[in-house]
């Protein structure tokens, strides 16, 4: 926030470090491997993250998932992800705009970790806020969509430089928006080797290949 | 964010209050009629300005247009809305989800005030941060479009609730995504008496609804 003594951010950041270090090690010591999925509101995350579930059994059979869901308000995409019968967490953040460390830990506290191979966690949607905020995981992940334009990667490039991999979803509406995929992959490769997934969540098109990068360690 | 001591954020508002007071008489003591446009990110926020600024001239000729563009970083919001040949001063927050009342004061010294009837500030693409931060505005607009999905205003409250009109976007794309107008319609209708724009800003559908509402005081 405009103002906010730089060295109280600081703190925070710091402490933010050490709690997500903690958790990181916690989640390996269960040999969890952890996703955080980030990105712009309403770009498909509950989605595909309710299509991993589906489809992990295919390749992985025996494999458990555990979700955790940050939302500012409601427990839709809770409800959403619940319907999947795994062990799902619901964070609301009321009015912050990220998820962070400490709430993470909280949540860990609600879900048996000796049942969870797969921690995913879809942050509140924005692309500013939560890149500050590591929350502990082994990927971080952004996603975005075609109808958001082909300014998106331009205008906020720290969280897209932050992340191991890059979702660019709702591409089956390319033909009826103006909007130019090349530029965003252009973008995307002025941040430097990123990993990228072109996804049509509602018509599962590219699920596949985000779930072969995301149980390959 | 998370941790932060409460009372230094309610120091944070109430300075914040008290700059955005001090704006708003300034403006008015101009005769300057000002619009906060918030809204996510890629919801269509730049074009539906750009469209205000060409067809206003039509209703209210020899009327002048200044604008304030807040972006995190770069200047494509600022170089659409020069092509418009107005007035237009271009913020970046940097790591700042939401424009404030300081960032706006300091805008103002960039612009000529006695030649100015009329002044857009586009805020940060973000529904959670600009909510606590007003500006100083005679109105706040808040803009989403269909494609982010249904549940948008139902997950954040607060902005809907503080804003005097909402604009729903992109309309012509309901047809081809799966997305219940009315389930936004009756969540609006929970927070009270909106003034609701529908509106397709690339075929400039609503547009004249919205100017009409813009310049009646």
């Amino acid at each position: 926030m405009h103002k906010v003594d730089v060295s109280l951010n600081q703190d925070i950041f710091a402490e933010n470090q050490t709690i997500a270090q903690g958790i990181q090690d916690l989640l390996h010591s269960h040999n969890i491997r952890s996703f955080d999925f980030m990105g712009a509101i309403g770009s498909g995350k509950t989605l595909i993250i309710e299509h991993l579930i589906d489809i992990l059994p295919n390749i992985l059979p025996d494999t458990k998932v555990g979700v955790i869901v940050g939302d500012v308000m409601g427990d839709d995409d809770y409800q959403r992800i619940c319907k999947h019968e795994v062990p799902v967490v619901n964070i609301n953040t009321g009015k912050e705009c990220h998820l962070d460390a400490h709430l993470i830990e909280h949540a860990l506290y609600k879900l048996n970790l000796s049942e969870i191979d797969f921690l995913f966690i879809e942050n509140i949607g924005n692309l500013v806020c939560p890149a500050d905020f590591p929350l502990g995981t082994d990927k971080r992940v952004v996603t975005i969509s075609v109808t958001e334009g082909d300014d998106m990667v331009r205008k906020h490039p720290l969280i897209f430089q932050l992340a191991d991999a890059i979702i660019i979803n709702k591409i089956d509406l390319v033909d009826v928006i103006d909007v130019d995929i090349n530029k965003i992959m252009k973008d995307i490769r002025h941040l430097g080797e990123k990993t990228v997934f072109l996804t049509n969540a509602r018509g599962e098109k590219g699920i596949q290949s985000l779930l072969n990068w995301l149980v390959t360690p």
